[in-house]
């Protein structure tokens, strides 16, 4: 089995490159408040709270994770860095602002030029706190808030193996979730048994190297996305009954190492009507399509703008409530999408989901979603559970 | 029982407060970006993603949710307010924050001046986008980030009526989880049984009309505190065996209309030893202490200050890890904190959890959590799970 981690030689990696291009912007090191870019850079996966963390990377220096007391001996075991600093406590006595201030100062960094990628740290959990230009008075502070983003664009091969990894177990809480779908069970029971078995299941099988970073196991479930309240397709869970000839649209993923992968399925509870096949078939050709038009060189745009000429070509347009996809990885959601409005260019090592939909009040919403790897030439399936409709029908 | 929400008539005096105040400083209108600030207004609950959401609040209109098309008919079912717009997609064609300025040029808004929680929207989710005042070249924009947070400080009778009910529920849950906890246990499964079962039958007894608001029932685990793994409070899940002897330090809680409590012990496998039993004790002094401590009238501070004393006294900083605890409600922690650099004065209404703790690098961590309302002349628990020593160890 492979290593089911990114390597620290990688961690160390995508440090570099982020050093070199401050450099070459005359900028010799950054503050990232961001836990998502603390976590690229470091591999330190933590509970963001009222408690300020940043990552200060010094081209010059040494790398320094900086958080509350409570934090220390969880950095030191699992961050990338050359050193973890550390505050007693929010608000605490001395703001840990300003005690970064002065770290900060002793690395040499109170004068000289300086990247961030935040004006400061933010919490919606009672935070409050100086901008970093206020404790840091004499530094010329150039906000980059989208750099490590764009870095996460790409994936490497060490992500992919990790995504794919987590489709795999992703598959497996779909498949018992399939399984345990019956008429008149609720979806917190039948989401709760299949995101156990599953968890359980990957746990066991990895063995105690297994590392989640900050996941939970795999899980699967409907978010009360059953029958007519399928037509929602950010709905919530209200715990619904499950009836026959339900629509049903689901979601699956497990978290490895800090990575994600997005699997969702329309399925029908023992039977399915006319008008629920005929929908079925059409968002199958909407995501087919979309399959077809992913190709590296392309604008994500172009993508969204061939699936929208079958929702014109069918006068689907009262159905559509959503651009066909975006980009995964850590978040669950990333740059870019294939969106209408957006025309990043398709890189081979982007990973995105797929994910057309179609929302018929009172009937229901149709809509699979599969994540994809973009290749050399074309695309590369990263999940794999069926698609057909025969194989769609729980019983 | 009682009705399991907040009544429109309290979401629109809230609203109304907001207004006042607003109006009092010249601003007739405030958008809020903040999620958790469009709940405590208008009860709407959703999944934030890379499409922008906001409220427009008028005092001489009408009160506007703006957000994507995907959650129109979510927000009309579920939002208590005037108005629901949309924009089709994010980034669309024309941006979402471009739609949003021709709103509220339609609303009368602008050139007035005008109030907003942030600059504009933001998203970890790939979002980009304009400032308000990019797009509102003509307002003045007075930022008031902290306005709604203040207002959450004091919780009203329907807020603590569903902190208690999360109470009830998180207890189920942890009486659950000491019943299954045994050695040779993993704590996923130990974890999944007991929130499992705890959400199901939360729900069977609220029946139907239950309404989680985004909540996804009742939960209790460990986090990765178990055994030696217990002395970093902030750990994370790595799937640990219980073994005979190790120390516990759990988590309960449950969701009740977007409502949370906080239920944490400190458990024992089978037995304890003398050195574990020592800190054991010394934690509930810490825990006695704050409770005695807290009044209204006083510092949030002086509540800290009370406690380190004990830590001073019994030489107990080296355990020491974060201050005592942090106000609750719709976030897990939230201002104010009972913490010695907090001098927010403590208000009837104000929910609390009190949460000293030990950590003891080899042998484990330390502390309860409970949940309490301060009341006009002390405190009322919230939690009621066991506490003493004896009720403690699962067998």
């Amino acid at each position: 089995m492979a290593q089911l981690c990114i390597s620290k030689a990688e961690l160390r990696a995508r440090r570099d490159r982020l050093l070199k291009e401050l450099g070459e912007r005359g900028l010799g090191a950054m503050v990232l408040f961001s836990p998502v870019s603390i976590f690229y850079l470091t591999g330190f996966a933590f509970l963001p709270t009222e408690r300020p963390q940043c990552l200060v990377l010094h081209g010059g220096g040494k790398t320094m994770l900086y958080g509350p007391r409570l934090e220390v001996e969880h950095s030191d075991e699992t961050a990338d860095v050359d050193e973890v600093q550390s505050y007693p406590e929010y608000p605490g006595e001395t703001h840990p602002m300003k005690v970064l201030a002065g770290l900060m100062a002793d690395m040499g960094l109170a004068k000289g030029p300086l990247a961030a990628d935040a004006p400061g740290y933010s919490s919606g959990a009672g935070y409050k706190g100086p901008r970093l230009e206020e404790v840091l008075p004499e530094v010329k502070i150039t906000l980059l808030p989208k750099l490590v983003e764009e870095y996460r664009m790409i994936k490497s091969p060490q992500e992919i193996a990790l995504i794919r990894e987590s489709a795999r177990w992703g598959n497996l809480a779909h498949a018992l979730l399939q399984e345990y779908s019956k008429a008149g069970r609720t979806e917190t029971e039948i989401s709760a048994a299949a995101s156990l078995e599953a968890t359980r299941t990957m746990i066991k099988t990895l063995g105690p190297g297994f590392d989640p970073r900050g996941g939970r196991g795999a899980g699967a479930g409907f978010r009360g996305q059953i029958g007519p309240n399928s037509a929602l397709p950010h709905a919530m869970t209200k715990n619904i009954v499950l009836r026959r000839g339900d629509v049903l649209v689901t979601g699956a993923n497990a978290t490895v190492w800090g990575y994600n992968s997005e699997l969702e399925r329309t399925m029908f509870v023992e039977e399915f009507s006319a008008q629920q096949r005929k929908f079925f078939d059409l968002m199958v050709r909407l995501q087919d399509a979309a399959f077809e038009a992913i190709k590296p060189g392309i604008p994500c745009s172009e993508v969204d703008r061939k699936v929208r000429a079958i929702y014109e070509q069918e006068n689907l347009w009262s159905y559509w409530r959503h651009h066909i996809g975006h980009a995964l990885g850590i978040l669950g959601h990333e740059a870019p999408f294939f969106d209408i409005g957006d025309d990043t260019l398709i890189q081979p090592g982007m990973v995105f989901s797929v994910e057309p939909g179609l929302y018929v009040p009172g009937l229901g919403g149709f809509r699979h979603s599969d994540t994809l790897v973009v290749t050399g030439d074309g695309i590369d399936m990263i999940t794999y559970y069926p698609r057909d409709l025969e194989n769609m029908i729980c019983r």
